[in-house]
């Protein structure tokens, strides 16, 4: 048995960075898996930021010679008396110092007169937001929707991104053949979608050597990680601990943890196993703990832990070298527990967070501030 | 013109109670339209939460009666010394006041032989976990990872949702289809995906009252809100206050914002339409402003802004009665203002926060503490 400390250094050596190509329409929210950057200065061009005519030096009146809408690409000059009305997003002619705009002028003829000279707007330079060769976002980046503009911009298609890990789940005992329900395949898909990853269910299988060792094959050959729950302990019925130790290796069996003391974790191949305990508390606390942050891990965004502190409203006791995680609801700063056995649904449904009791605290008492790691 | 204030009470004004019925499977991530009411007791029956010897009194021996697996529905009764087998989560017999633990005792024959009393468990008794005809999820809640497996438990196949709403983006400008990119339709897809919600692209449409009317009609019959931007000021070619007077109501025209300041808002029959300025940044800036909060309130998610206080690099200077929103980069506690123009892409690709100015602060300065509007 060894620390959740320990587990966690086991679980840090895996890695994922498959990466495809999207469409950027369909890259938000994904993780870029290469630097960007620009091929093209923006502004392409010279570019006026108000409707106004473009001049090269400061005069009262110009005779029209051009007009540039927004988006046109015409190589335009002008020189001493010249102006060219632009509009706003339009490029500018060679030699344009200024853009008077159209409100503070009036036309006459092919004459434009100027009236006031209380605004005079420089132009946007070429290059001025983003420089040809410049890198604009690095690999690793969260594409949101500030930078995704910024792609659009670069007249950029399709980008790299990191794969969505698809991860195979399977329920296992026979039980779920008769009256009883499966909750934890459930249970782990909506983490498994927390984590911005995508859960394919496997379905759910006997207690039986075989039937386990088959959909576990069919699970690792089609997805990134396996996560199975039941039959990870150490009664006849528990086939998982075999299983994986004929397909692969177990890497670690038992954490000083409850509730999830029984979770096993292995791999096949390359691939990461995760055995959950059957009872659904266990399921859910072993799938916060190890489970998403490496879910989070594969798909390269950033996770953190939230902890806040709240008053313990009742006792709680732990045992020596165990880290105790607590169901708990808060209420104005206090934390309630909710826990009432592994297998009472009611533990979680209501719970905001999980009271953090480290190992050797061995208890801690009502009134006492702890630590409570929040859950959304 | 009026202030953000009044905006948002406009804003305020509309609800999205549209709802649909979903399966348990997909149902992670919504928010329930019924209150969920248990048709069941939870557990089903009296049920052993480990694998032992049932019995009815504390005796040294038994005689085994029966075997019970998790699952099974035996109705089953125990007398004086019978004892019957139960397997974890498996109905003990009428008349089970105590479950023994399968490893403190010997089996010998059809005897089983108590070789240790130190723990006697007790059952978890029918109801225990949820009661028939309790209210266990009120109409309104987030279906998470830790109230999903109670659908699960109760049987339920398919819960009554919120339905997503489906926002149509429509992006309008000559220059869209010569040499400038549409950045817009971008990040007004990032931010309707950021609050859950569907984008529909329906398209770029030119400078031309009739095509951005047959646009706006097409997009507001497959859509429950349209979102547009450009053309939204005063000037000839800026026919969306046209079309949406001509087609429906303008609620609002002109925020006292900076940047955003052109941004208009309307109906058309019942549904509202947000015309964003077509400057990236003003439209970027609405978006979180008005349109983010509008769409999750449709979503029925909670919301609500993260404000944190950081120093500001550099003065700020904004105008009377005018709200500004000035995007900034935070490094160590301190706000460096990114703010280039509005139609300047890197004026946001790197902003955490936006800068919040107060109408009639008129000015903030170096080193002064103001609140920053998290972004993420």
């Amino acid at each position: 048995m060894i620390s959740v400390k320990e587990a966690e250094k086991i679980l840090s050596k895996f890695h994922f960075n498959k990466t495809e190509y999207v469409k950027i329409e369909d890259a938000y929210g994904r993780v870029l898996a290469e630097d960007i950057v620009s091929d093209i200065d923006i502004p392409r061009f010279d570019r006026s930021d108000i409707d106004g005519y473009a001049v090269a030096e400061i005069l009262d009146e110009y005779v029209l010679i051009e007009q540039v809408f927004a988006g046109d690409d015409k190589d335009l000059e002008i020189n001493g008396n010249e102006c060219v009305l632009v509009a706003t997003g339009g490029k500018v002619p060679k030699n344009t110092k200024y853009v008077i705009p159209i409100e503070n002028t009036v036309r006459v003829g092919n004459k434009a007169v100027v009236i006031s000279f209380d605004r005079i707007e420089e132009i946007s330079r070429k290059g001025c937001d983003i420089k040809k060769g410049e890198r604009i976002l690095k690999k690793g980046t969260l594409i949101n929707e500030r930078n995704i503009g910024v792609l659009a911009g670069l007249g950029i298609e399709e980008v790299k991104v990191y794969k969505i890990p698809k991860i195979g789940i399977i329920s296992t005992g026979n039980e779920l053949f008769k009256m009883t329900k499966d909750i934890n395949s459930k249970t782990i898909s909506s983490i498994v979608k927390k984590a911005g990853c995508k859960p394919i269910f496997l379905g759910i299988v006997k207690d039986d050597f075989n039937e386990i060792k088959e959909k576990i094959i069919e699970a690792s050959e089609k997805c990134d990680v396996v996560v199975t729950s039941g039959g990870v302990s150490v009664g006849e019925k528990d086939f998982l601990p075999k299983v994986v130790k004929d397909l692969g290796e177990i890497l670690f069996h038992k954490v000083k943890m409850r509730p999830g003391m029984p979770m096993l974790f292995g791999k096949i191949d390359k691939k990461p196993i995760f055995c959950m305990p059957g009872n659904v508390v266990s399921c859910l606390v072993c799938s916060y703990v190890f489970l998403l942050p490496f879910l989070m891990k594969m798909t390269h965004k950033p996770y953190r832990r939230k902890i806040i502190k709240a008053k313990l409203s009742e006792k709680i006791i732990s045992e020596p070298d165990f880290l105790y995680l607590r169901p708990v609801k808060l209420k104005n700063g206090i934390a309630y527990p909710t826990f009432k056995g592994s297998n009472i649904l009611t533990s979680i449904l209501d719970a905001d967070g999980l009271a953090i009791i480290k190992e050797n605290e061995l208890e801690k008492n009502e009134g006492d501030i702890i630590d409570i790691w929040m859950l959304d």
